[in-house]
Formats: structure tokens, sequence, C-alpha cells
């Protein structure tokens, strides 16, 4: 079937019911009704049919799912059955954060350089990789086929690199600039703007303090 | 005017006006049209002012907004034109990068106290604050009425941090682990769940290449 309409929010979602799915198959849990999902997703059991049933469904009736192929599907779905690999630019303490959670090789993500322009850090192992000059990006990024670059760099920077990197082929960026790229639509972009959540954060103080005002 | 049903949604994007904004502001922009901030933003001009509308709409007709005077009232929304006091537990390379941001300052978000289990990291400095033991955060918290506690740590640490948290009288978590709190409902949560928008970039990278699967 095709996936073509399917709005970010259902795919935002996704990520969720495979985080709890997998902790429900560490667990042992074999099979499991949208009923009792939804009791520990606090989501309610239509809103999981109804995402399910973008894809399909992957339950039958009365029957309830089983966990480990709704795993491997929704894992499928995310394309984390699949190695993709990363650069990070910008090796500060963000970009190590980024690199070191070895939670993303699990799925997938084989951290394979780490680029700054900072002297000071050439040479620094992160993991096993050696922090390299900013300028050896591209010639990496080319020859190694590179698909995602993580940009931990001051938002200034950020937008001629990101420009550099779609002249590289790059396929993606996850940007954690506090500033939106300008790329074509062929290159994915995921943002996370942390000051924009924290001040998400204070609204919501705010509001619970203010309510009427 | 009541701002109580406006949705997460509106919310979420207000702090994206602010930035442009800001900027704008930077620039000794004064005056901007719905359709002139509509081209720079990359939205329609009707949503925005279907989202200023929420709030009392800001603007004259034909005459477009003060950049300066717009600018004043989302930070008043957004809460940020008071101060915040934050502390952060859980002090490796994601909690420094956080509590490094001199941005968050500017904002109002002032970094009081560093928490870790790692005896190694006690008394390193991050900015002016010294990294302590976890086993002070309660005193700390409560002596210090802090609001804001940002979770930096690993999953299986963050729900029972959590319980202790609200038990101290913070108003808000901003977290990093990726897991689901059960908290209050007077308690606000922002949830930062890096794998979650990771595997979001790695599913529309997959859709791309696969646009008919």
């Amino acid at each position: 079937m095709s996936e073509k309409d399917i709005s970010q929010a259902v795919i935002s979602r996704l990520p969720r019911y495979f985080r709890y799915l997998g902790d429900l198959k560490e667990k042992g849990v074999e099979r499991i009704s949208s009923q009792e999902l939804s009791d520990i997703m606090k989501v309610t059991a239509s809103q999981i049919r109804q995402d399910f049933n973008n894809f399909g469904g992957f339950g039958q009736q009365g029957y309830g799912y089983n966990v480990t192929y709704l795993y491997d599907e929704i894992s499928k779905i995310l394309g984390i059955d699949k190695q993709h690999s990363l650069v990070i630019i910008g090796a500060g303490h963000l970009g190590q954060a980024i690199a070191g959670y070895t939670n993303f090789t699990r799925r997938g993500f084989v951290f394979k350089g780490a680029f700054d322009c900072n002297p000071n850090l050439y040479g620094t192992k992160i993991r096993d990789v050696e922090v390299r000059p900013v300028d050896e990006m591209e010639e990496f990024v080319k020859k190694n086929g590179i698909e995602i670059a993580v940009l931990t760099i001051p938002k200034e920077q950020a937008v001629p690199m990101a420009h550099k990197l779609v002249g590289c082929g790059i396929k993606a960026i996850w940007n954690f600039a506090h500033v939106d790229l300008d790329v074509p639509n062929n290159i994915q972009v995921e943002n996370v703007h942390l000051s924009d959540s924290l001040m998400k954060l204070s609204y919501n103080i705010n509001r619970y303090e203010n309510p009427n005002k």
C-alpha cells in the first residue's frame, strides 16, 4: 500500500510505539491488545488503531497484536532495519553527547566522522572516531558516501555548512543549530530547536500559574 | 482574553515567531506585514494572522505589525519576560551542553545547580556552577525554590528522579531521558526525545527513496 499521504503527525508517533514495543519485547510480552497498549501509552485505543491502519493494520480483530511482528514492521517503516552512516559537524559537548549515544548505533546509525574548526579538538577521540578539521569534511563525506550530517554548530555557520553538505550529496541533516535551513526538497531535515522547546515549557508554566490572564 | 483553549500546535509555533522577530529587531526593522513575515518564515500569511488572533491580533489592518511590540508581547506570552531558575540533573556531555548555552540565560533561564552521581564530576565547574552529588539535589531545590529541572540522565533513573523532584516542589521538567514521565498534571513536562527525532529523519529518508513501497 502507498504511504505517501501519511501525515508527519502519525510519523512522529511511530518512534514512541516502537519504544514501548521494544520495552514489551524485552519483558517477554508476546501479544498485546490495542486496549492494553492504550493503557500503558496513555493514548486512546482508537488512535492506535487509526495510526496502524495507515500501514495496513498489523492486527487481527479480537486477537491483538503480535509484539515482535509489530516491532519489526515499525522498524522497517522507520527505515531502522538498515544502516545509516552519520557524521557530526561540531564536536563540542552537544556533538560529543550525540556521538556517544550507543543507543543510536543499536538502531543502525553508524557514527563515522566528527569535524570541528577548533584545532584544540583535532585528534581527540569520540568513541573510536578522531575529530578532524572541518576543511576535510567535504572530501570525507563524498568518499564515504555519508548519508546523515548532524549539525551541532552555531547558527551563523549552519546555513553555509548546510549548502556545502548538499553539494557533497548528503541525504539528510539533523539540525541542532537554532536556525531554519534552506535546502532543496530532496534533502530531509529534522530540526531540534532546544530553545524553542524550553520556551514552550516556560509558556506552560506561565499559563498554569496565570490561567485567566 | 482567555488563552485557555489555545492549542499546543499554536504554542509550538510561537518560539519560531519570536526567533524571526528577534532577528528582524536586530536588523533594525521596525514594521512588518503578515505577507512579508510569511515570505521569510515560509508559512502562509493567513496562518500567521490566525495564530496571532489567538492572542487578540497585535496588528492593524493594512499597517502591519510593530516588530518590537510584537516581540515583547510574544515574550510575555511565552513567560520569558520573567526569570526561571533551573537545575541540571546529569552533568555529562548533554547536561554540560545545555548548561553552557548562554542564550538560555539571555531568555531568563538562570542556571543554578548541577547534580550527578559520578564522584569524578563533583566539584567540576560548568560556567560558575559546581557539580554536586545528586544526594544533595532535594535540599538544594527546596532551599532555592528551583522551578525547572533538566533531566539528562539515563531512562532507568529518570522516573524515580522525577518523583523526587515533584516532592521537592519543582514546577516543570525538561526531560531528555528516553522515557515518558508519569507526574501529576500540575507539573509541566516538555520532552526532547532525541532518538525519536532521529528515527523520524530515518523514516523520511526511507520514504523519499522508496516512495511507492
